[in-house]
């Protein structure tokens, strides 16, 4: 089997388990992109590990969200997923394990860390899709699925001052918004980046954030 | 009763009405800023008629939301609503009446065109709330309530060239994003407004807005 052939069942794999969440699938397919444009300017990267491993990062999203016991860590649970779809595809053991890798460690969550040039431009390409122009359009999206207010009171330096983030969540849901999403957490994504192309999408895409939010405060005060 | 406390007093009413949604009243308090801002660069303009239109605009909104008819414009009923509290707050007739007219024409739909400058500038500060930051904000919010995705393969100048918009709608609800609403509403509201500090306003929101929409393509592509 050739490598697009191979590519394209694992296209439909990842659709029949992401099919009813178009969200999550619009998602995979930026980061497979972001991905190639970060792949081109490192060396020795091998896609034939990180094009699979863009493809399925989340495939067990679905299952980890339909999951009550909130016991799911879908980067454990997809790569296995994965492990299954490729092993159906001829990929070589050595070949799986590097994909299951990419996979396992592109959560800041999971606890492991990505050793790979593969895992590592995965994990970059993932965070920088919460980011920038994208990054708005998605927060935004979430606070009026949750009925969340495009801004609050509590919006303050003070308030901000004394919330902080506890496992990659911030501490008082109530009082979420877009805004303090951004302030708490958005802005120290580059940071957390491994690859350098990564660091510089990311400065970039926080620089577009900031003047964003500036704008949005002066229009909220009225001018 | 003093001019502050009638405004108090109207707040309260406001509340009341449109307590179960936060939204409304954020959009309620931003208009209002934007009033009293354009309200600066026009010449007599009264501010006894501005401020009470700019509180009261959409106290029928939530009535309007609940109703299953599909019959109450909430334009035409807030201007009822608001003239009764009016009346109870030693508002004179002739006050009343230039309020009423203000929030019947602030609507786009209502067939009421607004005719004095308090109406003009009502009209203006409530349509420059949907774009800019704060239109890209509340646009998405809605893509995320009703499920909608954040980019679709329709977003092409083909589709948009075959759709129009139709009494303030746009056709063919199924492939709305927040794009397409972009490329086929919000680009024409600047033309619509009537003072020249809405216009300059809503140009300058245009022009942040096609920034945004162009970086989002971008990064959707990948870059």
């Amino acid at each position: 089997m050739d490598n697009n052939l191979k590519h394209k069942n694992i296209i439909e794999a990842v659709k029949e388990e992401l099919t009813c969440s178009a969200h999550n699938l619009d998602h995979v397919f930026r980061v497979y992109k972001l991905c190639s444009f970060i792949a081109n300017h490192e060396k020795d990267v091998d896609l034939e590990v990180l094009i699979p491993a863009a493809l399925l990062h989340d495939i067990g999203r679905v299952k980890e969200s339909k999951d009550n016991t909130g016991e799911i860590d879908h980067a454990v649970l997809g790569a296995e997923m994965a492990g299954e779809i490729l092993k159906s595809l001829d990929y070589s053991n050595n070949e799986i394990d590097k994909i299951k890798h990419c996979i396992t460690s592109h959560r800041f969550r999971s606890g492991n860390e990505p050793k790979t040039i593969e895992a590592k431009i995965l994990f970059d390409a993932d965070k920088l899709d919460v980011i920038g122009a994208t990054g708005i359009a998605r927060t935004f999206m979430l606070a009026g699925q949750f009925g969340q207010r495009l801004t609050s009171d509590e919006e303050t330096s003070e308030y901000l001052s004394h919330n902080t983030v506890e496992n990659g969540r911030i501490k008082d849901v109530s009082k979420h918004t877009p805004f303090i999403e951004y302030e708490l957490k958005f802005k120290k994504i580059p940071s957390k980046l491994y690859t350098n192309k990564g660091k510089e999408i990311g400065e970039k895409r926080i620089a577009f954030m900031e003047e964003y939010f500036t704008r949005l405060k002066e229009e909220i005060n009225g001018i």
